[in-house]
């Protein structure tokens, strides 16, 4: 954030990072109970610099931070951090102090701090807030766990058609109770069901006496409160939207979604699909040793099983590889470069099954491509380690039988790449999280039985 | 897709792909010439719809729609299509038509299509542009690839600091020049120098007597023309900002970058980590075979090579294994589970750092957590493989020795997990392309090594 040194209040050092110097500072006003000081120095920051701050301190300053701030801290902040320092927080705090802060929040980010918290604590803030809040809050809360209705902000600006423009701009600037910020108003009938929709560029353009249902646009991006949070922000995606109206299974307006939401969305997806490739869950850089140890061990263990599985192939071979021992030294070879071929098809797999390219009209063309590369491939490393083996061990045959089994490993490979995540996705499960596992033991155990068994076969005969 | 039911044109099937009754009608209609149906059907598609129609099409199919369609073609639906398709397009076109159809567009998209062209053609187009429009595209053409400057859009509106809320109104409402979509406005001095930022809602909000000086924010977050587009990225992702000013080194406003251009940035950056990790480069769904190969040829190479080396690791060893022949069958786990354990760590390690979580602020705590991790999960899996080797091979020799080289290697994993990628981001190379080759190598050949190594001098003792 260095570059943006002209807003950012010097609270980074070159890195990015929040400086020692400001981290010193603030970390003595706190110790000193100088409450004035941190008003003046942190009260002004932007909401992500202040959760910036919060992750840099220790667990025991922020919540004397947040205690000193009072009612002058900004809730928003809690959005900004990491999800195990925001329960940590808000479990010190008293409830009151929390019901009070959310009030200050646009929906969405009071949804956002609350969605974590255990269901009987939600009913005690909620019980503390003023009606109309609580039912706000409520239906976004009853929707599930991310789909648009959980994301969406409930504040938003809505007309009838029948108001020009003049009317309109007359109602922004008289009303109190706008939303902080918006980019697009919604119209809607006496129903309150959608019927359009009016970018704000569009109104400032539109001569006072026109009306809105004139310039409005008749059939907007409207987003199913129930949709999935991911299908919603591929629409704003597609359609380049800064925000979308979320209507109600009657096509009732009840909430707007927005596009740094859906930024949001995106990123957290994109970073969830990278992580499960890695064979990772859904661990933070704050997490404790034991946490993350716990969060590892699963996947290791899956491995583990397969190793055992793949480890069986091998001890089938085992008086072939005492009789030619070169056979060991080079079995890791094959079983690797097929996991490695076969990772690269199931990366391009998965990934396009995640962004929607990837479908039954196009499955065909892309499992005949896979197949190709990978036996196109295969045929070019099967010759060069068949040629360096073969000279390695001064042995034609060994160089023919490893040639042998690098094609078939990675012609195998190339086809578990593709239909394996295809095939999970089409069952329902994530192929993020289980294709990488399905594809190794594959590689390993075709790998060790090709070139084992053919060897096998090839000494046997001798 | 599916979805948006009442927004998409029924163009798209339940799977979100283009149906093949719509694909059918458009192929019917170019195959006749009968640009009437083209036009009506596709001409009023949304350019993201008409991008997905074009890829669905044969080459030549798509060629005869871009001719049929003429200049009621919206250039903008190339930028939705893959790289490889968009240059068949245009080089199939007379650059007569290509500087007529550029000039109706944004300049970032016009940007968007020029800068894949080789220099010659873009200085033939360009040639046939009027004065002013090439100006602006040179400029943002001049900019490095990737960053904010070649990414903006140089169409906005600018005022004065002492214009009123109205005469700006009045203003938007008479200027037949403003760009086709904007959610704020940019304040400058007589020499263009950026002064503030109003966001239109809050002029909605504002009487017309107030001056835009008194509404505007004065440090809004101005983006250095030669900012790296990622980078950019991040500031709108911190300050969840839908437009943002471009400014040159003297602080003059050059531009705009918008929230939707970002989010192309955001997503194509992610995807680039994540193909990067599995050893793929930028290829895309729609190359052929031999160009898919020929990406995917370098990483396998790099791995083979490595693979030899760990060959070569064995090899010392063969005297022991063929004497104790469960080693060649228990090898593989040890070397594969510390590589297992490694990725977790190295994906972690990549993301944090991609996303700038990871820095010499918190360098020192997230290794020494890695380091717990590692042994931990060292010592589980340790005593998990010791035990069932143990048993299998009923040798509590055997059991020992893979349990000692387990800690040894995972702890290794952990190490070369989290250091391998800090090193190569130090040194400027991008960790998520070459950290995982760098760890295989370390943790198969720290794998055979200290498990034949171990069995060898234990042996030996015997």
């Amino acid at each position: 954030m260095v570059a943006a040194g002209q807003v950012s209040t010097g609270i980074y050092n070159e890195e990015g990072a929040v400086s020692s110097s400001f981290l010193a500072h603030v970390a003595n006003a706190i110790a000193a109970g100088d409450t004035e000081t941190l008003l003046r120095d942190v009260g002004h920051l932007h909401q992500s610099e202040i959760g910036d701050l919060i992750e840099a301190l220790d667990p025991e300053q922020r919540r004397e931070l947040v205690n000193l701030m009072g009612e002058t801290f900004d809730f928003t902040a809690l959005t900004e951090v990491d999800d195990s320092i925001r329960r940590e927080i808000i479990e010190a705090l008293p409830n009151a102090q929390i019901a009070k802060a959310l009030q200050l929040l646009d929906s969405d980010d009071a949804v956002y701090i609350l969605e974590d918290l255990a269901p009987e604590v939600q009913d005690e803030i909620l019980a503390l807030l003023p009606f109309t809040e609580r039912v706000r809050l409520r239906r976004s809360l009853n929707y599930p766990e991310e789909t648009a209705g959980r994301r969406m902000q409930t504040e938003f600006v809505a007309v009838p058609p029948f108001w020009t423009v003049g009317q309109t701009i007359d109602y922004m600037r008289e009303s109190r109770d706008l939303p902080d910020s918006f980019s697009q108003i919604f119209v809607v009938d006496p129903t309150f069901r959608l019927v359009g929709a009016v970018d704000l560029d569009r109104i400032l353009r539109t001569q006072r006496a026109v009306k809105i249902e004139e310039i409005m646009r008749e059939s907007p991006h409207a987003i199913p409160a129930t949709m999935d949070q991911e299908e919603a922000a591929q629409i704003f995606e597609q359609y380049d939207l800064l925000s979308a109206a979320v209507v109600d299974e009657n096509h009732r307006l009840v909430g707007v979604l927005t596009i740094d939401d859906v930024v949001d969305v995106i990123t957290q997806e994109a970073e969830e699909d990278l992580m499960r490739l890695g064979g990772v869950g859904d661990e933070e850089l704050s997490d404790s040793v034991l946490a993350t140890s716990r969060s590892r061990v699963p996947w290791l263990m899956i491995n583990l099983v397969t190793a055992f599985f793949a480890a069986s192939i091998i001890s089938l071979f085992d008086d072939t590889i005492q009789a030619v021992v070169a056979l060991a030294v080079l079995m890791p070879i094959v079983a690797g470069m097929g996991g490695n071929a076969g990772s690269q098809t199931m990366t391009v797999t998965v990934r396009a099954l995640a962004t929607g390219n990837l479908g039954l009209h196009n499955a065909a063309r892309v499992i005949r491509r896979e197949i190709g590369v990978g036996l196109l491939n295969g045929l070019i490393f099967a010759t060069l380690i068949g040629t360096v083996a073969g000279l390695w061990f001064d042995s034609v045959t060994i160089g023919g039988i490893i040639a042998s089994a690098m094609v078939v490993n990675m012609f195998t490979a190339a086809l578990a790449g593709i239909l394996i995540p295809m095939l999970l996705d089409r069952l329902g499960i994530d192929p993020a999280v289980a294709s990488a596992v399905f594809l190794t033991t594959i590689t390993d155990v075709v790998g060790f039985f090709a070139f084992l068994g053919l060897a096998t076969w090839w000494y046997g005969l001798l």
